[in-house]
C-alpha cells in the first residue's frame, strides 16, 4: 500500500523535516493516512445526515477505552429544531453552527457511578477530583472515537467547545442532573469542500524521549508560525482595535490574542454547582 | 463491504437489541468495526516494536482534534531501561506491565500556552479550571487517537491510570515541570492473543436524544452485568475478605467494589502543587 498520503499530511502537520525518509506501515496505512489527514469542517452540503448513522457512529464512539470501564460519558443527539436553535442562540460567535446538518453533544457523566453505588451498596470514597478528571477524559475519548469515526465515513465535523460557556443554560435545555455536564459539540454533516488540515508543532516540540524538554520552544513556535502562514493564513486577526495590527499573524499570535482574554471563568462555579469536589 | 464484523463486534459490545436490523456504512466499514472491537490487551508476544513505528503512531495521534489548536498535550516515550524499571515499580498493582514491550506516557500540557504568552507579550487572561480542564482532555483525545491508530496496526495496548497514583514522583521521573502533569500511559505490543472486548451498557442508557434521560438504569445496569457475566466473567472478586463473595459478579458488583476504596485522592493537591488554580 502507498504511502503517499500518509506522508503527506504529516508533512503538512508537521513540516517536511519531522516526516522520516522511511515509513513502514504494518497495518492499515489509509486509515492512518485519513486520521493524519484530519481537518475541521465548519461548511456542509445541505444534504441531512441519516439518523441510522449517527446512531452507528455514536456506537463506535462508545466502544473506546474508558477509564477502569466506568462508561463515564453519554452522548445526547440533538434533533429537535427548537432545541438546536435554542443551543444555537447561546453561542452566537459559532455563526456557522445554524449550517450544520447535526449536532451531538458529548458529556461527562459522574452521576452513574454515584447511583451504582447505591444500587450495590457499596460506599463510594472517591468525592474528589478524580471523579470530574475521569468523566471529562471519557468523554473527551468518546469524542475523539466519533471524530474519527465521522471522518472514516467521508463525513466532515468540528467540535465545538463554546457549548461549555453557558453550561448552565444547556444543561437546563439537555434536562442535565446533577454530575452531569457538556464537554464538547460536535457538529458534522456531508462537507462543502475538502478543507485545510492545521500545521502544528513540530514533532521534536511535543515527542520527549525519557525526559520532558521544551527548551528548544521559540525556535518550534516560529516554525509552526511560519507553516501555519504560508499552508492556511489567518483570514482576519483578533482584537485589532485593542492589539493592533500584527505584519507577521501566525498560530502563536492568535491563539495568545484568543486567551488574553477571559473564557469559560464561570466553568469552574458551574462544575462545583453539578455537585463536585474538586479537592 | 461485508458489514458482518462490524455488526458481530456491536452486538458484543452492547448486546443483540441494540444493534438496528440494517447497517449501511456510506465509507470504510473496516475502520469501523475495528473500533467497534477495541479490547485491551495485557499480554503480548517478546517481539519489541519498531521505535520508528512508535514515532509514526505519535504523529497520528498528535494530528488529532485539539482544543482552539492549543495543541496542550505531549507525549513521552520511555526508552531507558532504568526509567522504565523505575515507572513500573511505582505502580506494582499493574503487575503486566513489565511484560509490554513500549510504553509511551501522554501529558497534558498548558506550560507552553503560558510561555507563548510570555513570548507574545499579551496576557494570559485563563487562570482557571478551563486551563487544566482543556490540557486534561486534551490529552485524553491523543490517547484516544493513539489507541485507535495502534489498533489499525495490529498492535494491542492497554492504558495505564495508574500512572497518576504516584504522578508526583512519576513528574519528578519524567522531568515535567510545573503545568506539565501525566494523564495515562499506554503499554503496547503486539498482542498474544485476540483479546476479549468489554461487553458496555446498551446504547438506550447512553445515547439520548433531545433530553438526558436516565430513569432505566437499574434495568440497562442488570443487562450489561448479566452479558458481562455471560461474556467476560471475572476472573476474581475484588475485597472478599471485607466486602464477601458475591453470588453474581458482575460489571457493576466489580467497579463499585473498586471505588468502594480511595484511589487518587492526593491527585487534586498534586494539579494544585503544579500550579493550576482549579477555580
Amino acid at each position: 500500500m502507498s504511502n503517499d498520503p500518509l506522508r503527506a499530511a504529516l508533512s503538512l502537520r508537521f513540516g517536511h523535516s519531522s516526516v522520516p525518509a522511511e515509513i513502514d506501515v504494518p497495518g492499515d496505512a489509509d486509515a492512518l493516512a485519513r486520521m493524519a489527514a484530519h481537518r475541521s469542517h465548519r461548511a456542509f452540503q445541505p444534504r441531512p445526515v441519516d439518523e441510522g448513522l449517527l446512531r452507528l457512529l455514536c456506537s463506535v464512539a462508545l466502544s473506546a477505552p474508558t477509564k477502569s470501564d466506568l462508561q463515564q460519558r453519554d452522548v445526547v443527539l440533538v434533533q429537535d429544531p427548537g432545541l438546536r436553535r435554542a443551543l444555537e442562540a447561546l453561542m452566537p460567535s459559532v455563526d456557522w453552527l445554524p449550517g450544520a446538518p447535526a449536532l451531538i453533544v458529548v458529556c461527562g457523566n459522574n452521576r452513574r457511578q454515584r447511583r451504582l453505588h447505591e444500587l450495590r451498596g457499596h460506599a463510594f470514597a472517591n468525592d474528589h477530583l478524580d471523579a470530574f478528571f475521569n468523566a471529562a477524559t471519557d468523554a473527551a475519548i468518546v469524542l475523539a472515537w466519533l471524530v474519527a469515526a465521522v471522518e472514516a465515513m467521508g463525513l466532515g465535523c468540528c467540535p465545538v467547545s463554546a457549548i461549555r460557556n453557558e453550561a448552565d443554560a444547556v444543561s437546563r435545555m439537555l434536562h442535565l442532573p446533577d454530575y452531569v455536564f457538556p464537554y464538547a459539540g460536535l457538529a458534522l454533516g456531508w462537507p462543502a469542500d475538502e478543507g485545510v488540515l492545521n500545521p502544528r508543532l513540530p514533532l521534536a516540540a511535543t515527542v520527549h524521549v525519557d525526559r520532558f524538554d521544551d527548551a528548544a520552544l521559540p525556535t518550534h513556535v516560529a516554525d509552526a508560525d511560519q507553516r501555519r502562514m504560508e499552508q492556511k493564513p489567518f483570514a482576519k486577526q483578533r482584537f485589532p482595535a485593542e492589539l493592533g495590527t500584527a505584519d507577521l499573524y501566525g498560530w502563536s499570535e492568535d491563539v495568545t490574542r484568543q486567551y488574553s482574554r477571559p473564557e469559560r471563568a464561570a466553568f469552574g462555579a458551574y462544575v462545583r454547582a453539578r455537585g463536585f469536589k474538586l479537592e
